[in-house]
């Protein structure tokens, strides 16, 4: 057992030569595991009634041949052209309202009624054939370690037939059209609803202006993402079901995209039997972004390991400008991902594609299929790595003391809104919070706001919109216990319906953190005020200014400028044996990072290199208890630091003794596992 | 009697506690009048057949019983949804062609013959209930003080219906396809039509390209434009008659959006009883931007006061970044309503709405009910002021000596057109001379191209790219009996078919101008031409450089670069008794502000606290014929300056002496009521 | 004979006294030919089976009337109202899947049979009358020097027809369905065809996300593109031989747009009897743009002379911004026509329009009718400098040793590529080593990929993505038998069905440039890095960057920033007796130089300005084998420079001696015709 490597491999683009010189490579780069078969549904069901699995078995039966582990798809991310022809119905309806034909992928109506059926149909057969206790080999069912259902589910249809399903899901969720009128202020605007037939999906061709965040009825739009997510879902539990049919047991999963906005993985999360995502940052300066990533999808599923899906090995081809990865950064981002909770590196893809949209996408076999690339160099090394580890990491478990609420309702809800200023992005208010505790070196579990608190220490929930159920009480009592909760500007504003509490704001919150807000502000990014902390220490706030007028709260930092200069912008109110941080305005990173770090500090949880820039640090715990330290060096230079720990690296097997100088080259890795303390 | 006070109220959002919780605010905040049912179609008119004023009858009752005044509202701006599912064909078609669905507001097809029909039909309706003879109450038509028809009626259709109302309006206004196809320049690009069938509204699939102000056949759309504010003008007029069945004398009026494009409020002005308008202003530097629109609002109906009737008390919701308004900014800007011309100041909104797009639109009342907010206090401190002031400015008119031409036509024309350049934007040329007055504290009408000019002694006219009927003689009359005219680049271009006058630039105003335009130079903003005035003076030109050859005026200001660097950029020409000025390049605000300073200073017109940045003077005379001068602070700074007048600021009851030192403290304000000279 | 002088003429606008008043201001201007009747269809065909010459006839009689010659267009450019509306399948269906309704010009889908019936069937008829040996009069067929087939071909139809078309067009050209999903790689995305019907055109409804450039299928983008180029082409093709059937030798033509890239005029070209093209450029700063479009154009027929068909004498409309051509560029750039190859000289257009959206496109005569403008002028005097002139360059050949390749294969490929930077713009690179060549005044033909090289000393390939047929071999002569091939990264990318080269980058001409490429790093273009080539010359890359490893080729020039710091940039490989150059990233404009130095120097091709920057040298060779030197001075300031032969200045007359010192004006062109060498 060790951490699987390989990745998506497509030998049906390529004729039989082809393959055997793909094998060879694969065991020159230490490559166990193929994704085989993501985008086959033309190749195996050529016409409406006819399955010919010939290709397929060419493909599985050759891996299963050389020794490979088989992550096997249903391949129903896209769909055959005759499926589009003989049923129009079956393609998306675009939010301008526009019924596409057949084209790209991802391209099902989720609601299409023979989307559903032949999915899972074919679903049901690939399963039946290849992992049931009918398959046509024995040693097929034992390869397959996992099952890949559809791919990357996304995007959004607007069709009849969601709007007939979101109606039905209305009626589940409201019951009554008393009861939805009043979740959706119909009153406002002479919307009041009378038929459920008269409710239309919100599209630019009726709530909406501008695009899809700019809504005329939030609360309907935020019922269509909700709706539609769970149309989606409904996908995955089609085709998981038929698999389910003839294999019980081989884990299921579907390549989730990190923060991907348009689906709410929380809602998805306990269908799926672990987690896998692609890794595709927006730059090379993502490191703190990729670990949050990391942290959210670890956090999906209580803190079990998941999968890295897909990663470049080189560049990717979708963007304007695609930059490659410098030498290094393959190797040093796939440690970042085990660092984090990952069981398996995998990438997209093991070889180039000829033509169409992705021939410029890196891969680790390129158009001349040689061995001799840097890029193959550095994979094959990597390879080599990972299988010197072997089991050590594996289910490994994350020590945190720390929770970052991560929810996918206030994020639709913020970004949605009309006011009070459509600069402030959920993401971006979320990263600063979670860049802190990167930069401090505290292990953080990103969870759901349903996860249960009990366990942390401290509490963050940046931009926390909405405040759904028991949810302030839960964060009431981790202050109550000594525990430090930190909420921030736009948190506690809206109930589930995304109505404002008739309350103060931040309302529900409000009692934890002492204080009430009296007005706001929301200005251009040019617009600075600055905030006197503590100790002279003066930051910048930008983008929204909340009034704060304290009930109980102390003071912590106060606004320098405007008319309101003197007032507070960040307060902290104790509670119970612990406290409540109310952070009124857009702080900068240095003054989100002076927050968290006093937060931290009280709860002795800054890490041992939070004073080395770029440097991470992350921990896991063996399943047989054995802690270990990862340590990986960001930055374009070598640092020198002390051993935070004795203990092995496992990359290199060397002992270090605590104290110890280290030194990291760029992109260094170190994975130090300590001596179990006696039993 | 005083000015009107308070603004749209919709308690029907709301539990029927909230309502008594409301009226105790509104009588601690002053309001005496709240405008009621603007959104209400769908409570009042559940069903096809069925009228339901159950709602409407509590709200109408409930302000009766509190004292209130009313403007009630029809309730049209936005239909029910099952008058779209009945009939799809009362949605609008946008621009792009697409047949919206339910959703949004000002969402009705004007051409409808199902919403003609049921709009006035709801008006004529709730006309008959609370303003008619049969009144359910004797106190209810009492109380009901003007009539609020639709709501910012605005925005356009492009479907079948609107496609044979606008062949029907090119009938009436052409008569015949000779005609129409000689207007249109249908020679050009094989476009002569054969039959009225033939005509297609313009849009995206017809005679557009990248969106509404490229089009191919200027005078094609430039009439759809006209037809479109005709067609709702229409609808207005329809719902205004069947008030008139039962109510024949209560004031009707709609909301206007001051320069709003879409609509010629000049073609509408004299339907209504008097203007009514919302003022949203883009940022909080628009002191004098809100001057123009004022002045714009009061010229539609010759000097008539109107309403402000909506204006946010803090923050509106629907911009990318909401600023709030600072302290004193409220009160400011609604003594600026009154001073150009406002009988009542009203807010969008009393009480804020818990859910949808205007959730965090500011409102005299929040979410928590507070009346201890720093914007309910300024809001009461305000009513308190107002009731203090009592009738002194009701029906006061404006004394001025100078109009400044407003035109759509031109407006429209000018934007439209292809060449000379794109970046010669209306507003902004018709900004900076009205700009240029608002310094100089000259007290102007803004008035059609069609009012009486024989009463002034200045007459702008910015941007006059159509000139149409007898308008270049009755602007000689200006001249010849001693006043002055001032024009500019892109003046005197096309007739009112949008096509190029058969003689030199600029057309029929050469003779008062004395000038001929040879040629234009159009340039990137970045190109600055320097202008040299006389003195010494040099300002800025850019966007748009006509080279002028004189043929009598003389030559006051010339370009300083490029080739034709000493030709003319400013000239004028004595014309009678007066004078031409034209102005052929887009000078900056400096450029734009000297000419202005010469004319008014030649009439004597130059206002006393022209030295005074940001401190705005504006005159008004009451009925009785009482002189009152208000002075407005709208720099950040206080400002100290002598009394042009003896009086006694209404305001505060204390009596001035004429030069006099006085201090208005930022947003300060003063209402100075002169005694009236002997009969 | 002499160039012919004149423009687009349309009296079917105006009053017949107006054509008066033009003719006598063409005798003016020395207007010799007049482009008649491009938008005539919906008078001369008024109805579906009415056709009516009244209109034409008297403008075509007036013209021969006048001894003018006639450039007859066939109307086609703009279909009737009546057409449209009696068949609306005659309008397109744009790229978002919206029909079209009546509108604009260039309005007809190219598959409608109607439309290819009507048109041709008008051009027919119009040939019959006034070309034919039956023709109304005889004078007339003399009078008509050319044929102008339609109007600015362009633009793309997504209609059903077009579908249709398409489908039958890939039947062409690959025979069967496995043939066409083996091109495609459609394998990828499960989009196997295995039904010609079920092949939809690439939209915004099928492949494409984002836009035209953004497909998921690049090779179903690319053949859409070849496929609707031809089916314009047949447009063109059937009213030629509708032409034909009435007057089988004048020639035919329609006006190309230089560097449009939505028609690959290289399949064009064989079909026209001579190039026209119509000249807009961006700005006024474009003169080498310019000259690269003569070249393009003139190179479209084997170095045949070409027609500029249009050009504005003034200002454009259609652009947000809408500059003047200042006072001599009209004549420098008409002499810089010459220079390049036309044999024709005119405008669009002779009188300004009243309406629509070229009423403020520059003409010859303006709406106000004089002769005395500054424009009339420039056009009169340069109207006599032709006249002066005579025949001396008609028919003259560049005597290029260079030849520059323009694919537009390799244009839309690139362009469409995913990956690996959209930022790379094919016409910037081209007009960089155009730019070269022309600072270095080098007579250059810039030819098709299928062009015959073995005359040339020097071809430049600069971004040639694909690579088809025997283009690498034949390159390869070039060097072989001595001369100099230059190519630059992206190249030898991809084979004619866009799929990659299974070989190293740059594919097949690898051999040729002795490198293989790596990999390849694309950046945003803020960021650069350095190039040193040799005696320390240090220039700048941007945007994409190839990692080379030599294979026999030398190091010129090498990166000196990032991890591949040192490696090579620019290489040079001996070949036969020659060189391949290979330019591995985005150098500006100094670095491209410096390589076109080199390779020019080499062959002994640098012209005799090449230090006086902005003055233009062309070369020409009479048909009597007369040489002769055009010298265009593009910059601001007068030039002082030896004459580099002896001869005569054609526009003077003034005998020049060789060396002796010559003064160019700002604007100055001379034409020094060189005696010739004896036989």
């Amino acid at each position: 057992m060790k951490i699987r490597y390989g990745g998506d491999y497509n030998p049906e683009q390529w004729p039989k030569q082809v393959w055997e010189q793909d094998y060879r490579l694969f065991d020159l780069a230490g490559v166990d595991t193929v994704t085989l078969g993501v985008f086959d549904w033309a190749l195996t069901q050529p016409a409406p009634d006819v399955y010919d699995f010939s290709t397929l078995d060419a493909v599985v039966g050759k891996a299963v041949a050389e020794g490979r582990r088989i992550c096997l798809a249903t391949g129903t991310g896209a769909h055959p052209a005759w499926l589009a022809k003989a049923h129009p119905e079956v393609t998306r309806v675009d939010f301008e309202g526009r019924r596409h034909r057949f084209g790209q992928r991802h391209n099902s109506c989720p609601s299409s009624p023979v989307f559903r059926r032949l999915s899972a149909e074919l679903a049901r057969r690939i399963a039946h054939r290849y992992a049931g206790t009918e398959a046509i080999t024995e040693a097929i069912p034992e390869a397959i370690v996992a099952w890949h259902v559809g791919n990357e589910y996304g995007g959004a249809c607007y069709c009849d037939l969601c709007a007939a399903g979101f109606r039905a899901w209305l009626r589940t969720r409201y019951g009554d059209l008393d009861r939805l009128n009043d979740a959706w202020c119909t009153t406002f605007w002479a919307h009041t609803f009378t038929d459920w037939d008269e409710i239309e999906p919100p599209s630019a061709l009726t709530e909406h202006w501008r695009g899809p965040d700019h809504t005329a009825f939030q609360g309907i739009t935020l019922d269509y993402l909700r709706f539609m997510s769970d149309a989606m879902l409904a996908n995955f539990v089609d085709e998981k079901a038929a698999i389910r049919e003839s294999d019980p047991d081989t884990p299921v999963t579907t390549n989730f995209m990190g923060m991907y906005r348009p689906i709410d993985y929380h809602r998805w999360a306990a269908h799926l039997d672990f987690v896998s995502w692609d890794n595709y940052p927006p730059d090379d300066k993502s490191a703190a972004r990729m670990a949050l990533t990391h942290d959210l999808m670890r956090g999906l599923k209580d803190g079990q390991p998941f999968w890295l899906m897909e990663q470049t090995p080189s560049f990717t081809a979708s963007r304007d400008v695609n930059p490659l990865k410098r030498p290094g950064v393959l190797r040093l981002w796939s440690w970042q991902a085990v660092a984090h909770g990952a069981d398996a590196v995998l990438f997209f893809q093991l070889r180039a594609n000829r033509g169409a949209c992705e021939k410029y996408h890196g891969a680790v076999i390129g158009h001349a299929g040689r061995s001799d690339t840097r890029v193959f160099t550095e994979v094959a090394q990597l390879g080599a790595e990972l299988a010197r580890l072997g089991d050590a990491t594996l289910g490994a478990r994350t020590p945190a003391r720390v929770a970052l609420l991560f929810d996918w309702d206030s994020w639709w809800a913020l970004e949605l809104s009309d006011g009070p200023s459509r600069l402030v992005r959920y993401q971006e208010v979320v990263l600063a919070y979670h860049r802190a505790l990167w930069d401090l070196g505290a292990d953080v579990d990103v969870v759901a706001v349903t996860a249960d608190l009990s366990g942390y220490d401290v509490v963050l929930a940046p931009a926390l919109h909405m405040v759904k159920d028991d949810l302030a009480a839960r964060l009431e009592s981790v202050a109550e216990r000594g525990g430090t909760v930190v909420t921030t500007f736009l948190s506690g504003r809206v109930d589930s319906d995304d109505n404002a509490f008739l309350m103060d704001v931040p309302g529900p919150l409000g009692g934890l953190m002492g204080v009430r807000v009296d007005e706001w502000d929301a200005r251009e990014p040019s617009i600075v005020n600055p905030v006197l902390l503590p100790d002279g220490l003066s930051v910048e706030a930008r983008l929204l200014f909340e009034l704060v007028i304290p009930q109980g709260a102390e003071v912590v930092g106060t606004y320098q400028a405007d008319w309101y200069a003197g007032t507070p912008a960040v307060t902290r109110n104790a509670f119970g044996d612990g406290h409540g941080w109310y952070v009124a305005a857009g702080l900068d990173q240095a003054g989100v990072s002076w927050v968290v770090r006093q937060v931290l500090d009280r709860h002795g949880l800054i890490g041992p290199y939070a004073e080395f820039p770029d440097v991470e640090v992350a921990r896991r715990v063996a399943p047989d208890g054995t802690p270990m330290v990862f340590v990986l060096n960001h930055s374009g230079d070598a640092v020198d630091l002390p051993a935070v720990a004795t203990g092995v690296d496992l990359l290199t097997g060397v002992r270090v003794e605590h104290g110890s100088p280290l030194r990291l080259e760029p992109g260094g890795v170190l994975v130090l596992a300590e001596p179990r303390s006696g039993p």
